[in-house]
């Protein structure tokens, strides 16, 4: 692998990161940016959430009654990775509540009936070279393994390509006296990936949650159990902040090394981020990304 | 009516946004950008709040021991909106305690004391077209009844010209399990609009309360209810985004798309937004604000 | 005195303020920016933070394992202090835990080894003119009181310098209900100023956690107690918004200027700030800054 980073979630549909209304202009001119730093694989973060989609879509319209979209991003996106020569992955719809509320079935059902439809408008464009099941998990659930089984089938059926989950870890800085420990985290993960082994072909840890002296032990025992189970790792090395009152501001350049450095010493397969176009590239909204950009291409001279 | 938005606050002085920091040329230049876009009218948000006034008022001055003020923002934006050819609307001084407490004779002695002070500083000027009775309401509270009638009523004693207010919805987004219903919604406001005819002459509903999937409804109701008691309907297109953890970012244009369309849909008189300095100016201190004043241009050129 | 702001802190390690990603070239620039409005002390905020260091400290990663530091912070900022001619004021460490959790004993015993290996490094620096000690405080503490009498005298033993403090005040913005009145203020600070008499020499109040209206009163006593104990007086003029709900914006120009206006008028010896390069600079992340700057520079102006 080339010891940089070399793919990034696409934040749209946003969640809890405001947008930052970019068209199809803005859109390009970040591809470039990511192109001219070594990223070849670009994961769209999920193809809708609740009534929001990112394209025009039947099933969603028919069964969430979701709102007009104005720009097709999907299109948009895959267009952009054709330009630059990368990889597409497609993240299913997540619609904040059935699998939230243990209708584990109708999120299911809907992402069946969704991804038919996807495959039909964009399963033969150039780019297409990977689904990402977009639903998170911190522990095992009887439920999202169903989900996840299920899904697996269903999208290989429709187009044989890699299935990637990036799970997060129930670790301190999110949940305070709710984290489990290293131990409980090996317990709950030994479990998911016997069951996803065969389903599942690439797992990408998101890195924030654990303290960072922590993150060595994390990053290495999730490695340990991907492998034991055949599944590639790949490192979701966060570029923003989940240490400051403002939720949530580009990373600190200092951690962003850190967790990078930790991440290659422990052999993953590749490194990936949540996400260059709002926290590392020099056309965000946020100055300080700006800077983080330039810090890491300084980094990247070093590398070579 | 023009089919775009035609209006906006000018938020100062601001209460929960932080400041832009700008001076009369930073003010010049975002009034050119406002004319530019087709804005013939501003609002002032309120001509003070708490200790914190726009201009040297005795008024405030010896009832709210106010501060010093260094600029004097009233005589600014009629200079600017006398400049560029737009009405002004005066945004009556909200004390931030007294009619929170039940105190509403003392708000409204105060601002009658105080708007006495606004006409013989301001009254003469040629952009002062309006009164904006700037505290907000989003049900019906008989202590604010009496705070609008007597209100008014000295306000068109002073100087006949309409009366404004820009109420908010008490819908989900701001107050969860607290909302209320749309039949509920329609009950206050009838009992509402009963008591006001002939009192106020223009209401905005604020849109960004409710689900963009019952906007639609809620923006018929309030048209309906409007019309039914004589007074103008306007929208409050909200540029800012209620769904994000940072309070507040420019929202995501989509959204602005469809929240306008729906009100141009539901026949109101004039769009309006809170607000274009913050939000959509390529001046404001949000890049995305930038950004979402391209995609409103863009906009525009359809709507032409 | 000069009646403008000559100092600052330098916010690294940044605690709850997102960092600026600055390298050595930026931060170049901005202490030229510094001196250009006469800025002539510097104060770094904290040597480390937790397991966060400004450089490679051996007491820092064996006590409190240290994460590995790729700039040498104290390095760089103790260099452009001397290419600026300016004072620099050495911050000491702060464990995050020690001092926090009653163990006064051992946040001591932590620093004085480590300012040991500061001096040994450092000490024969031309910029090194102070110690900062960075624990605040805002009402009498016994265990505290300990820390600080401790520090001074191994500090001065090491290099004798001036010992500088900036507590906060108990106050309504950042305590509400919890807030004390200025009397009990007086009592806390006549007993902790009895205490520091002779070990501490400099103390700046940060000037933030009051309402605006009873500043000045803080102000005197503040001034008063300083001055009977042998103090010198500094006023710490926050340049950052108490008031808004993201933590935290650049201030709004008026009350900065109310606030310096206030410290001169109550006779400090100097004016600081917390700090320029986040919240009044021209090359801060936050654009608010740089208006907040322009405005600044006009209220110098107008000093001269």
């Amino acid at each position: 692998m080339k010891k940089v980073i070399t793919g990034t979630f696409l934040d749209e549909i946003t969640h809890d990161i405001p947008s930052q209304n970019w068209g199809p202009e803005e859109w390009a001119r970040d591809f470039d940016n990511m192109k001219s730093v070594g990223i070849d694989t670009v994961i769209l973060i999920r193809a809708g959430y609740g009534q929001q989609a990112t394209f025009e879509s039947g099933v969603l319209k028919k069964e969430m009654n979701t709102l007009p979209v104005y720009t097709d991003l999907v299109d948009l996106f895959l267009g952009e990775a054709e330009r630059c020569g990368m990889d597409f992955f497609f993240g299913t719809y997540d619609s904040g509540t059935y699998w939230i509320n243990g209708k584990y079935q109708k999120e299911t059902d809907i992402n069946r009936a969704f991804c038919d439809e996807v495959i039909e408008k964009y399963g033969h464009r150039n780019a297409f070279k990977g689904w990402y099941i977009s639903h998170e998990i911190n522990t095992f659930d009887e439920g999202m393994m169903n989900v996840y089984e299920q899904l697996s089938g269903h999208l290989k059926g429709l187009k044989d390509l890699p299935i990637f989950i990036s799970p997060y870890v129930k670790g301190v800085k999110q949940f305070g006296e709710e984290a489990i420990s290293l131990d409980q985290h090996v317990r709950e993960w030994s479990e998911v990936f016997a069951r996803l082994e065969g389903i599942v072909d690439i797992v990408a840890f998101q890195d924030g949650q654990v303290g960072l002296h922590e993150l060595e032990d994390y990053l290495r025992v999730n490695g340990e159990l991907a492998a034991r189970h055949g599944l590639q790792s790949w490192s979701n090395v966060e570029s923003f902040d989940r240490d400051m009152p403002i939720k949530f501001p580009p990373i600190a350049w200092p951690k962003m090394q850190y967790k990078m450095e930790s991440a290659l010493r422990s052999n993953v397969d590749k490194l990936i981020t949540f996400e260059f176009s709002h926290f590392m590239s020099p056309n965000s909204m946020y100055p300080s990304a700006h800077t983080l950009f330039r810090r890491y291409l300084e980094w990247l001279d070093k590398q070579r």
